[in-house]
C-alpha cells in the first residue's frame, strides 16, 4: 500500500507526527503537497483541515485518527482493544498539549500575525511554562516509570512514543531555556527521546531533506521573549 | 453492561457529549461523581483528565475516544471502517471547536480566573465569532447538505449528530446575540438541532434533573461582553 499524506509543505506541524510513524516503519508513502502544489481530493469526504491521509479509497483526517488507523498496519500499535484505546488516549492527550503549544504564540487568533498578539502571547507562554508544561511532562514521565519498559506501553515502541519524542524535540527548539532548566527532572522521557533519535531509519530521516527544519511558521516556534520567563520549578 | 462515567459533577462540559449518547440510547449508566465525591480508579491506567468511562475492565478517556468506543455498542455508529473513521474525524473536529469555545473566556490560562484575563477574552471571543464560528458552522452545514439525509452521515443518526446538537445548544447559550444574527443561515444544522431536541428519550432527559443547566463554571459560558462584538457576516 502506498500512502498519500497531505500536509502543508513548509512546516513539520501536525503532519510530522504521521511522517515519523511512516518513516520509522519504512512505509511506502508520498508527501503529496511537497511534490506538487496542485492536488485534488475525493469530493464527498472533505476533511475540515490538514493533515489527511489517503489509503486506497479511504480519506482519513485528524492526526490522532490517522495514527490510530496506521498503528496496527505499521506494527506500531498494541494488539488488544484495551491497549489500542489507551494508545489513542495518549495520542489525544498529546494533541491537546500541542494545541496549547500553538496557542503560546497565537493566544488570540490563529489567523492573526504573532506580532499582533505578542503581549498576550507572553502571558500565555508564561502560564504554559509554569502550569501546563510540567503537568504534561509529569504525566508522561509517571507513565514511563510505572510501565517500566522504556516505552509508554511497556517494552515495545508504539506510535505514541514517536509522538512523545516529537513533543520533546519541538519543545527543546521552541523553549530552549525553559527545557534546559528542567533537564534531568524527566529521565525516562529523556531516555525515550534519545532512544528514538538514534533509531537507524529515523536517524537517516533526520539527516535527510525529507525532515523539514523547525521554523517560525510551524507549531513549535522559537521566540526568545516567550521562553523561560517566570518559569518556576515544577514542584510549585 | 452498566457503564460508569466519571466527570465533574457541576457542569455539562465534555461529559455531556457522552451523557447524550448514553441517554439517547437508553443505556444503563451511573454518573459516578454526581452520586458520591469519593471514588477510586484502577491504578495502572490513569487518564490525564476527566471525563473517563469505566466499562467492565476498560478505563477509557478522552471524550472522542469514549464515543468511538460507545458508538457501535449503543448503535450510534456507522457499520463500515470508512464510516467509523469519518465519524471519529467529525467528533475530533468538534473537540477542537469546543476547545476554541473554552478559550474565548480563558485565552491566557485555564487555571486563572476569567476576571484576570477579561481583556484578552474580549479579543479572542471577537476573533472566534468573526473568523472561527462561521468556519465550523459552514463546514457542518455543508456536510449535512451534501449527505442530504438529515444527519451527518446520511439518513441515520450517529453519535456526532448528538455532539453537533450540543455544540449548537451551548453556543446559543453562550453567544445568544451572535447566534441569533446567524439564525436562518444554517437551516440544516437548525433542523438537526430541532430533531435531536424533540427525541422522546432526550426530551425527557432535558426536563429531568440529570441535565445540569448551562452555567458559568462550564465550557459554554455566557458573558455578555464576549457576545456579538464585532461579529461580521459569515461571508466576509
Amino acid at each position: 500500500m502506498r500512502y498519500r499524506l497531505y500536509y502543508w509543505p513548509g512546516i513539520q506541524g501536525r503532519g510530522e507526527f504521521i511522517r515519523l510513524a511512516l518513516e520509522y516503519a519504512g512505509a511506502d508513502y508520498v508527501d503529496v503537497l511537497r511534490l506538487s502544489r496542485g492536488h485534488s481530493l475525493p469530493e464527498k469526504f472533505t476533511p475540515f483541515a490538514l493533515p489527511y491521509l489517503v489509503a486506497g479509497k479511504l480519506v482519513i483526517s485528524q492526526t490522532a485518527n490517522i495514527l490510530q488507523y496506521l498503528g496496527p498496519r505499521l506494527r506500531l500499535a498494541p494488539k488488544g482493544v484495551a491497549g489500542r484505546l489507551w494508545a489513542h488516549q495518549l495520542q489525544l492527550t498529546m494533541a491537546d498539549w500541542l494545541t496549547e503549544v500553538h496557542d503560546t504564540h497565537h493566544p488570540i487568533g490563529a489567523g492573526l500575525y504573532y506580532e499582533k498578539q505578542q503581549a498576550e502571547a507572553r502571558r500565555r507562554a508564561a502560564d504554559f511554562l509554569r502550569a501546563r508544561l510540567p503537568k504534561y511532562l509529569d504525566y508522561f514521565e509517571g507513565l514511563l516509570r510505572r510501565f517500566a519498559g522504556g516505552y509508554l506501553l511497556g517494552r515495545t515502541l508504539t506510535y505514541p512514543d514517536l509522538s512523545l519524542f516529537q513533543m520533546v524535540a519541538g519543545l527543546r527548539y521552541a523553549f530552549p531555556q525553559a527545557m534546559a532548566r528542567l533537564r534531568g527532572e524527566y529521565p525516562c522521557i529523556d531516555a525515550l527521546h534519545h532512544q528514538v533519535s538514534v533509531h537507524p531509519r529515523l536517524a537517516s530521516y533526520f539527516s535527510s531533506k525529507r525532515r523539514i527544519p523547525f521554523n517560525r511558521q510551524g507549531i513549535f516556534r522559537h521566540y526568545p521573549k516567550l521562553d523561560g520567563l517566570r518559569n518556576k520549578s515544577k514542584k510549585t
